[in-house]
Order: structure tokens, then C-alpha cells, then sequence
């Protein structure tokens, strides 16, 4: 079961701002990579101490600096004041089960969403809370773990593809958020994928199973619709709002990414009433099942229960039964016998029960 | 099924504005057909190479360019070069599980929604999605394939009937939009017919195919109803901001097909609760069915199992029971045993069973 | 079964404002009826030619034209064309599926709302669009067929009771919709009634017939509710924007007439509630009945077939059975399948089955 | 049955503003008591004529005007023009079915609610339909019957304990509205009491007659919610809209019953979502039950069938059998029915239904 | 049961502002510690007497009361006058069911919410209303009885650690509610527990104990949830309106708070939905259950019956009877019976429920 739930107990009673990391997995180790580019040029790195940040701090070009891991709380105290956060983002950033928001500080813009996708082997999907700081001419990010959905985004950076090397700092941020939202199509495909399955295997043959399988997509519906319902909200306000770090034209990307995150919202409605719409079917198949069950056994019980009863008749052994005596008794009694069982199918049928 | 998503993933990872067709069957080959007129004459064409298209942009007459099929990339693009539209915008036609909206892009107004018919022969409505660009003095319409519901707006524009030849731009819109919503009617009336059909069925013979029906039935109006329910509010939108392609007079017009979207939507959720109050019959119909069998099981059972213990009781053989040796014990187990079997139906037929 | 949804595919395609009756029975003959009156006098004429209609138009005295029928296509027409009516109006008013609405054409109001009322025989209310036009001094109603709730406005028109006679063509028009809103309960209290009586018999005797009458007044009251619900906004929405041909007096009465119709939607929220809520008890009778038959043969099989054993046993042929001699064994075991009776009633007893 | 819907068919077509008593049951004879006061001194009178209300209309003193019983028209005519209410006002009075609302009528505030309480004897609650005139000097409430929950008040009023008697007459109508919320918790303890009764009989012994129960508390509910949800709104109506008649320190007073109603509505919901629960277990115990019912019938048929037919075959009368003439053989069969018996038993042990 | 409605009649009746006590266990002895504080040192004090409390309000220091146990109403009185405190906020200290508010009263601020905690010992939370009262430089807080969430706040001023001791009162005041609804995540992460814990059993083993279970929790939901849902709205209030009370930087942490408490209404309600949906699994599983016990019932007694029969029949003492006398037909009648077992065995198989 994915938990509703982080353990918050943790941390009740420490003061806000507090760093405590509530992630479930110790990820391996905290890797930052930085990607530094303009129109003309870009440059990766892997940076090694932290003490580097301000390099790119003052640099004009736009930096994409991304931290996988958040294990390790006095790296991301130094890149925080380096890059002057606010005690209570860097909280935020830490409690890896944020409802999904932005909030403006005033000099950076502070967005918080989850990360939907597949690993390599696993059959469910993975969940991680990514964190993005906008500032004036840098972007931050801070992933729980290595494996996210932005290669993409890596790609055309260096490519040069798109507007992402000609555009500001608001475009990359964009951009990953835009990416972050594809990958929850590919999710929902997913999952809409092996909903049809289900529905295949719940015309052929319904077993409890599917009924544990209804429930696990139900609820990790539910998990994913908690996730993605706020991202809305998130967006249009950032749209409504339009704090100072964004630029009137990326405007109309949000636009786009709002309809996004609409759609993704209604399919994720839409599945869910299938799946409620499935666990009718189900049931009533069930039901249906054991109704034809208990037709064949009243219709045996009926038919034989009264026969029986008249061979335990003619099997007493009182002394005086004239019947047992006559030669056509016995004939005559598979005749009404015959004739009873002829009847009964003849009602049985009429009623539609045969 | 109907798919409730497209296959996005063909497309994650690209940059926003990349045109990717998403649409499901390749349409024959793109067909252009453009309609030029005023209040004086009209012409048709079918158009052969998109560089035609400047000159009907430069012309004052009214110009609808409507594309049938979207697989042909750099058409659409020359296309969308020559009337100036947005790459966003020209993203959206492709990915045909666009939701229904309106975006205005200064110049032109981008609307998107899904168009509903009934092909020649098939039993499931046809369902596609229709972009209509409004422009100063000019419509495009973009379709995923050949077959829709404007017949009669061409109609209009050869016979000159109604307002459409001396109107602008903007009604040739309205006149598009409203005979998509005209045709939810149609697509209604049809499913409203199947329901009243499955009713009756309902009440002759409640067999499990019924449950099947209702549950395909209810999925129909939710993929209906997810195209539908968009399009009241792009109305609204449309009445509300009243972008400046838009004449004061067409505003009289858009509160009519307004209406109309609301009362889609209305007829949507009566139908979807008919449904619902179906099920509850269906299922309450089917073990109503088995508390009959159940009732005849019992009835038999409990009447002949007695007697056929007693039948049991003196096909004993013991040496000493002295009742066989009677002469009247066999008639007398008769007399009993018919008042026994009396007794029972007078009691069954006091607990209303018979 | 009532019908959702007219036949609109008669007129999907034609040209906004075509005039087609979309009505389900034709009434006999259109008749249209006149009051005109002031202060001092009134006047009825039954109308023979709608060329009357220039006479009352140009009258300061108030006006009320009753049209009822709307097959006659000409006579509507010429009409409108008297009083100036858009066509969109006109086509509104032959479309008997309209959702209740007002709209404001600036020199006259268009209303329309559906009435409902019982019929001399019938058990099912009868539905009826109904729509007003109000202008400066005349007030123009079109019905779908004779026979309506507004005899006693006519009455206080003749009498010149309350303040009909001496106010504005706008209070005529509250009047009407009060009288119609006023029709809504009488309907409603039928249908409560019709729910006191199934409920009696609910505990009675809950047959299947119950099950369809239930949800013969569900879909009742859903039809119902589909037309009453909107005629709050229509009020609401006369109220707030107070259009130019209603006087300051009216709003008391307005408001009144809206609390009416909340009340009347509250009334019918809370019947769907009742309606449920025996839906539940229906279902539950079924199902405690279904119990106690169940009951009645567990018993009655679980006592005898152990019985009906040990009878077999003793009536098996084996040559070397040494109880078949015993002298005591017959009685002997008489008592032993008495004790096992006794035993097994007694356990019922704790059970709480019997 | 508390009825949904007074009979307003009565004066379905009257003019508005036409008095017509709806009430159901004929109080006894009207009764009017006035209490008139300031800050030094108090007077009661039971008032025998109307004619004396001009008195207190024209004193500087706040005066409190109860009138039980809305049958005498005349009388509530004469008051009604003494203290100048409008006809829609005078109306509303006598419609005993009002929704909860609060006009503002410029000299006067008309309310109107419903008070409950539980009468001498009664299981049931009464409902009683009161309306409160503030007026600028005076309050005039109106009841159905004799018998309120305003003693308090009245109590206070003549000892002079709280402000009642130092405020103006605004704070009296609050006084009013307090008591009658007051009293709404008291019929809520008294439902909350007869659940919490019916849970504990639910886990003892759930009969048919819980089913019963449970429905006739939702349906209490139901009505009780009906009456008090709008209270909620008129409350807040009077806090937004603050008509001149209420003085800006009764403001605090009127957000504190605002909070009262609102708790209200809070515990009205969560005894809703209390009885479904009720009902959700009553309906699986029931199932429960018919299911350990099955499992007895099943595992003595189970067991003795089989048994049956094994003595069955060996009653049969061929005359080769060769096992009848062994002389272990009898014994033998009764090891091999104990044998199956022992079986059986294990196999349901493992099946877990022993 | 947790009770849903606080002893509410006790009062009903008494002018408003009157003080009594609505809360359900008598605490021991009401006490009061004071804390008063700032930047540079911090003392702590047991008061004895209330007189007291007028040497903290003339303090320019940060001074924090917190009153246990509310019996004592003489004290809360002084306590009230000493710093100007409303009768009707007074009131709502004493009404311990109050709905989460917060008013602003000028010159403080009243906001009241409940505080859930586990006890020493307990299974179930605690629950318990707590009112805060924020001045200009003091915070007074009434809780119903000794042990709550706030000992980090208590430590923190001990320590110095975070802003606490070096912001104003209206941080402290921030700190308390923070601890509050951190306290909110502790109690739904133990209810999450119960719920995993209870998942497992329900695969394992679905008890009629596990239903009474998922009714429990349902119902510490809904308790919660009812306590909860408020204290969002009243944390927006604070943040909309901002009082004058509390500074612009407060506002930050304020914001996080809130996000907090729209994060435990998330949890709540998917917690809710997961309930419901285990009560699904457990009715269709015990439907499954009863299924199974079904089919062995029928498979046994269709295979027996006829047989048995059979057996009869060839039991008979008809003299006449020509297959007794023939030597195979013992033998034979075997084969027959075995063929029939089979045939039916292979047709059990085929239709599965074997």
C-alpha cells in the first residue's frame, strides 16, 4: 500500500524551518548537476562542493542547477543561503509530502509538485516530489532521488532546440513543469491501459482477484488524483498572479500547460468512474453466477425430492399394501414417475429457468 | 471501448509548439476545400497546393478553408505560416483529445471542440475533434477526417438563406458551432432511443446482456459528456470577453447556442440518472428471480422431506414393530401424510408464498 | 415514459431562426384570445384574423394576446412581425423543449417556462411550454395546446380583484408566472400524496409492483426538476438585472414569487430523499423476506435428513444386523430421533431462528 | 408521516397577497400578549381587542407583541394595518409552510422560521412555523398554537438579568432568534440520544423494526434540515446586509447565533453520516446471519446425503447382492459412513465454516 | 461512541453571555502558568491567584497565560475582566463544542479550535477545545484539562531556539496553532495505521469484527474531520483579513500553516475513501464466501439425489419387479450410478465450479 502519509510525527514540535528530511528512501548519495547556457553556448558539470554555486550566481547566463538526494542537510543549507532561500522553503523542500503549490517570495518564486513515472523494472508507478526555485536568472531543482522525467528538457538544451536556450530563466521552469506533466499522461495511459485489460479478463472470467485489482487501481487513482488536482490550481494561479519573475510571453505557455493539467484531472474522473461503473459489472456478475447455481440445485432438488419420496413408499413393509401385489404397479409407478419429471421440466421451462 | 486518452506518449519529451499528429486513423489524403463569398456571389474550390491560400487571405470576401485530415505535417504548417497562426495553436489541432476551449491570439481566435455524428452505417456515433480559427474575414477548420455536420451551412452559403452570405466572419462561426451542437441533439436522440428500447427489454426480460447495454450506454454519455460539458463555458467565455472579432449584433446568437450547451447537458445528466434508476431495476429484478426459486425450492423440499422420513421410518426391518402388522396403518400413513402435506400449504399459503 | 428530449433533428442544419414546431401532438385549431382592459372597463375578443393584433398594439390600455397552438407557422409570424419579435424568439417559442429562460430584446422580454397541471382524466400531470412576451403595454403568451393554470388571473382580470387592473403590463406578467409557480405545488402535493400511498403499502406489502411505481415517481420528479430548477435563476436573474419594462413595485412581488420557487425545489429534493429512502426499505423487505424462507428450510431439512438417514440405515437388507432382533430396538430408537428433534430445536431456539 | 408540503392548493390562484390561512391544525383561540418595557419598568397584558395595539405603537417603550393562533383574520387584518405591514408580508405570515428568509420591507424586518421543541408527551418534536416584525419600537412575532421555547426570554424580561431590557428592540428580536436556535440543539440531543439508543440495540439484536427506526430518524432529519439550513443564510443576510433597524453592537450577538446555526448544520450532517453507517451495518449483519443460516443447512445436507444413499443402496432388494450375506459387511458400513462423516468435518474445519 | 453534541440544554435558555460550563469531565483544579518572556531572558510561573495578572499586562514583555481547566469560573471572570475580555467570547472558552472560529474584537483576537492528542494509555485521542486569545503583547490560552501539544512551543522559549522569544506576541500565538495542527498529523498517521493494519486482517481473515472496526474509524473520521475542516477557513480568514494584531511577516508562516491544514483535510478524505472502499472488499468478500459455501451444498445434493432415487426405487417390495430377479443388474445399477456421478462431476467441471 502507498502510504497516505509521511511519518510527520518525526518532526511535530520542532520550530518552522526546521530542516528535517521526511523522505521514506535514503537516496544514494547527493548529486548536483548544473547546466549553464545562453543563446550561443552551454555547459554541464557535475559540481563537486557546493562552495561553486556562487560562480554561477553571478554569472548573466541562465543556470539550471539540479539536486538529486535530499540526505544530506548542510549541502542544501549552504546552496540555500547562497542563493538566499527562506528557512521555510527549505523546509518545504525537505517534508517530501507537500500538497502541490508556488508561493512567491518575493526574490524567487518557490513551486512544489510531484513527479510521476515508470522505473525499469517496477509495475507500479514511481512517485517523487520535485521542487523548483525560479529566480532572476536561475532555475533550481530538487529531486528526492536520481531517475526523472526531464531528460527531455536536457535534450534540448543542449540541441538547441525550441525556445528553451533563447528564452529567460521563467521558459526553463516552464519547461520542466510542462514536462512533469506529460509524464503524467504517460502514467495515466498506463493505467488506462490496464484498466482495459481488466475489463477484457472481467468479461472472461470473474475472479475475487479482479476485485483486488479494481481496488488497487481505485486507490492509486486516489493517490495520484491527490497529487494532481492541486497542480491545477497551481498553475492558474501562477497565470492569475504573474509574479514578477515570469514574462508576459511565457504567459501563453501556461495557458497551454493549464489545459494540461485540466485534462489530466478529467481523465483521472473519467477513469475512476469506469472503474466504479467495473466494480458493478463485477458484482452483479457474481450474483448472477450464484443464481444460476441455485437454479440447477432446485431443479434437481425439485425434481427428485418427490420422486424419492414415493419409492420410500412403496419400499415399507407393511403387511397389507394391495398395491404391491398387483402385477402393473411397478410399470404403472415408473409411469407417473415418468410423468411427474415430464411435468416438472414442462414448468420448469415455462417459468425460463431450463 | 472508446479510449479516453490519446496516445500522448508519442510526444512527451517534445518542446511545446513541436506538431505531433495524435489523432487515431490515418485519414485518406488532406483535402482542402475552400468557400469564398459575400453578399453577392460564391465560389468553391477545391483547393490543390496551400501557397493558393494568399490569395484568398488579401481578398475582403469572406474566405472558410476546411481541412480534412491532419497527417499531412508541412501543409499545416504552410498553412499556418500564410494566416500567421501560433505554433501552440497548430500543436493543438494535431493533438486531437484536445479539451474544448477558446484561446484568443489577438489576431485570430483559436476554438476547439469535438464534433458528434452518426456515420452511414456504424451503431457507435462518430466522434471528432473540429478547430475553427476565427480571423478578421476569414474561418479555417481544421477536421480529422472527411464527414461532418456543416452540410448545412454550405447549403446556406450556395442558397444565400438565412444571415450567413451577409454577415461576417464571425456568424460564418457561430453558423459552424452551432450546427456541431445541433448535431449533440441528434447524437442524443439516438442514445435516448436505445435507453427507451433497453426499457422495455428491461421490463420483458431482464438478462445479463441488459447489465452489459446499460454499462456501454453509461460509458457513451461519459465520453460524451467530457466532450460536452467543456463547451458551455467556451460559450460563456466567448459571450463574456467578447473578443474584438466578434460583432455586437453575433452576441444574440452565442446566447442561443448557449442555451443550447446547457440544455445538452441538462438532457446529458436526466439520461445518466434514467440509467442509474435502470440498474437499480435490473438488479433488484434479478433477485426478486431467485427468491421465486428459492420459494419453490423450499417448498418442495419442506414438504416432501418429512414424508419421505416416514416412508423411511417403516421400510424399517425390524423384527418387532408392530404397526405393520396392522391391516389400516397403510391407509391411515396415507390419510396422515396428505394431512401433513394440506397442512403445509395452508401454512405456506398464510406466509403469502404460494 | 415521459420523453427527455424532443425531436430536434427535424430542424438540425436549417439556418438559426428558422421557424419549425417541434411539439409532440398537434392541437386542434390555434385560438387566440384577448383581454384588453384598464382602471375602469375590460374587453374579451376571441380573434379571428392576427390582422386584429395593429388595433390593441397602438392602444394605451394593457394587452393580453393568448395564443394557444403553434402549429399555425403564418399566423405566428405575422405576430411577430406586429410586435416587432425577433426571430430567434419566434423559433424558441415553437421549440416546446426550451430550458426556462428569460432574455431581454430590449423593447420586450421573452419568458418561457414550463407549466404543468392535471388534466380532467389524467393520472400523469400534463407539461406544457409556455412562453411570455412582455412590452411596454402588452403581454403575449404562447401555449402549446388549450388548457392552462392562468384561469384565475383571468377571473381577478374580470372581477378586478387585487392589483391586476390597476398596474402595469409587467405586474400582468407576475402574475402569470406566479399562477404557473403556484401550479408547480399542486403537482407536487399529488406526487407527495401518491408517495404517502406507496409508502402505506411499502409496509403492507412490498411486491415488485412498488419497485416500478418508486421509480415511476423518481423519473417524475426528475422530469419535473430538470424544468423547475432553472425558473429560480429565471426570477433570480429578473430580479438582479431589473430590465427596464418592470416597474420598482413588481421587485416585492418577484421576490416573493422567487421564494416560491425555492420552495418548490426544496419540496422536491426532499421527495427524491423519501423516494430513496424506500428504495432502502424496499430492498431490505425483499431481502428479510428471502431470509425467512431461507430460514424455514434450513430447519426443516436439517431436522429430517439426519433422521431419514438413520430410517435407511435400518432399512438396509444386511443379513447380519443384530438390532433388527432386539425387542426393544424399535422403540428405542423412536426415542433416540425424538431426543435428536428436541435437540435440534432447542439449538434453534438459542440460534434464535425459531 | 410529517408532510412535506402544507396544502397550498387551497389558494393555488388567489391574488398574491390574499390571506388564506395554510396551517394544520385550528389552534385554539387566538391569543394575543403584549409585553411592554424600558429600563426602569415592565407591563404584561393579555390584549383582548386589537384596537389597543395603537397605544403601544405610539410609546417611546419597546413593546413585544405575541400573537398564538393565525386563525382569526380579522384580527391579524387589523394588526397588520395598525402596525402598516404589506399584504405579501400578511400572507407569508399565514403560509405556515415558509421557507426560512428575512425581508427587509424599509419601516420593518419581517423573519421567519421554524421553531422546534418537544411538546408535554409527545415522542415527536413539534414544528411550529414563527414570524418575527422588528419594527423601530416594537417586535410583533406570530405563532401557530400556543406553546414556545421564549420563556427564557420572557423570564429575562421581567427580572432584568442580561441586556434585553437596557437594548433596543433589536436586540430582543436577536433574543428571539437565540432562544429558537437554542432550542434546535435540544431536538438534536434528543435525535443524537435516540440513535446512540439504537446503535446499542443494533449490536444486541438487529431486527427489522431498526430498519424502520433508522428511516423514521433520517426522515426527521431530513425535514429538521430542510427548516434550519436556511436559517444559516438568513442569519448571515442580516450580518451582510445590516439593515437599519439593527444597531451595530447587536452585530457581535447576530455572529455568535450565526456560529450556533452553522454548529447546527454541522451536527445535522454528521448524525446523517451516523445513520447511513447504522444502516450500512444493520444491512450486513442481516447478511451475515443469512449466511451462517446457509452454512448449517449446507453442512448437514453435506454430511448426510451422501450417507443416505449409501443405506439407500443397500435397502435394495436384488437378489444378488453379495454383500448382504457377509457377516462383517454391516459393521464395515457404519466404519465407512463414520469414516466419511469424520471427513466431512475436517474438510468444513479446514474450510473454516465450523 | 464519541458524543456528538456537547450538553448543550444545560444552558438553553440563559441570555447570552452567560457563563457555563458545557464540558464533559470535571479537570482537577484549574491552574494557571504563566510564561513571560523577551529577547533576552524568559521566567516561568505557577499563579496563584489571579490578581496577579495585572503585573504581566502593564509588562512591555510577551507574556503567555495558560489557563487548565475551566470550572473554576470566578477566576476565568476576574481573568476576563482583568483583560477586557467580551462575555460572549468569555461564553465560547466555556462551550466546549465550539465550531473552530476566530473573531477579531478590536483590541484581541479570539480563535478557538480543538487540540487532538493520544494519551498515556489510550487507544482513542484525546479531544479538546482550546481557545487563544492574542492581544497586543500577551496570548492566553484555556484548555478543558492538563497535558497538551504545546510543550516544543514551551521548550523553544525555554531555549531560545527559532524566532519565538525575538518575535511578537502574535508569533507565539502563529507557534501554538502550528503545534496544533502538527498534532492533527500524529493522530491521522495512527489512524492510518489502524487502517494499514486493518487492510491486512482483511485479506487474511474478514470477521464481522473487522466491519464494527471500519464503522469505528469511519466514525473517528468524521468526528475529526468535523473538528478539522473549519480550521482551514479560520486560517484563511486570519491571512485575508490580517488584524491588526498580527504583523505582515507573520503572514509567511501563516501561509505555511495553512498549507498544512489543506494537507490534513487531503488526508482525511483519501483516508475516508479508503475505508469505503475496504468495506466494499469485505461485503463482496463475504458475498464470495457465502458463494462458495453454495456450490459445495449443490454439487453434493445434485449428485446424491438422483442417486439416492435410484437407490429407492430398486428398495421397493413390489412382488413384480423383473430386474431384481436378474443376476447382473446389481452390478449393472452400479455402473449406471458411477456413469451418473461422473457425467455430472465432468459437467461441474465444464460449467467451473469445480
Amino acid at each position: 500500500m502507498r502510504r497516505v502519509l509521511a511519518k510527520r510525527s518525526k518532526k511535530a514540535g520542532l520550530p518552522p524551518g526546521t530542516m528535517v528530511h521526511l523522505g521514506e528512501r535514503p537516496a544514494e548519495k547527493t548529486r548536483i548537476q548544473v547546466f549553464d547556457f545562453d543563446k550561443e553556448q552551454w555547459q554541464f558539470h557535475e559540481m563537486e562542493s557546493v562552495e561553486d554555486c556562487r560562480v554561477f550566481r553571478d554569472k548573466s547566463t541562465i543556470t539550471w542547477i539540479n539536486v538529486d538526494g535530499l540526505q544530506d542537510l548542510a549541502l542544501l543549507e549552504t546552496l540555500g543561503k547562497c542563493y538566499g532561500l527562506h528557512p521555510l522553503a527549505l523546509e518545504d523542500i525537505l517534508n517530501t509530502d507537500q500538497r502541490p503549490k508556488t508561493e512567491d517570495y518575493g526574490d524567487y518564486l518557490y513551486t512544489v509538485l510531484r513527479m510521476f513515472y515508470y522505473g525499469t523494472d517496477a509495475k507500479e508507478f514511481v512517485s517523487e516530489q520535485i521542487s523548483i526555485i525560479l529566480g532572476k536568472n536561475f532555475v533550481i531543482t530538487f529531486q528526492e532521488r536520481a531517475g526523472d522525467v526531464l531528460d527531455p528538457v536536457r535534450e534540448r538544451i543542449r540541441n538547441g532546440k525550441g525556445r528553451v536556450r533563447t528564452s529567460g530563466a521563467d521558459y526553463l521552469a516552464y519547461a520542466l513543469i510542462d514536462a512533469i506533466v506529460d509524464g503524467y499522461f504517460a502514467v495515466l495511459e498506463q493505467i488506462g491501459e490496464s484498466i482495459e485489460a481488466l475489463e477484457m479478463q472481467l468479461l472472461d472470467d470473474p475472479s475475487q482477484d479482479i476485485l483486488r485489482e479494481i481496488h488497487r487501481l481505485k486507490r492509486e487513482l486516489l493517490f495520484f488524483r491527490k497529487s494532481v488536482w492541486p497542480v491545477r490550481e497551481l498553475i492558474s494561479s501562477l497565470r492569475r498572479d504573474m509574479p514578477n519573475m515570469i514574462q508576459k510571453e511565457t504567459g501563453y505557455y501556461l495557458r497551454d500547460v493549464h489545459d494540461h493539467s485540466i485534462q489530466v484531472i478529467d481523465v483521472v474522473e473519467t477513469l475512476r468512474e469506469i472503474l466504479s461503473g467495473m466494480l458493478d459489472i463485477y458484482l452483479s456478475t457474481v450474483s448472477n453466477r450464484m443464481n444460476s447455481v441455485m437454479k440447477v440445485l432446485t431443479i434437481i432438488a425439485t425434481i427428485f425430492i418427490p420422486l424419492t419420496f414415493i419409492a420410500g413408499v412403496y419400499g415399507m413393509n407393511f403387511k397389507y399394501m394391495p398395491e404391491l401385489d398387483w402385477p402393473w404397479s411397478y410399470p404403472l409407478l415408473w409411469g407417473v414417475m415418468i410423468a411427474i419429471l415430464i411435468g416438472m421440466v414442462v414448468y420448469f421451462k415455462k417459468k425460463d429457468w431450463l
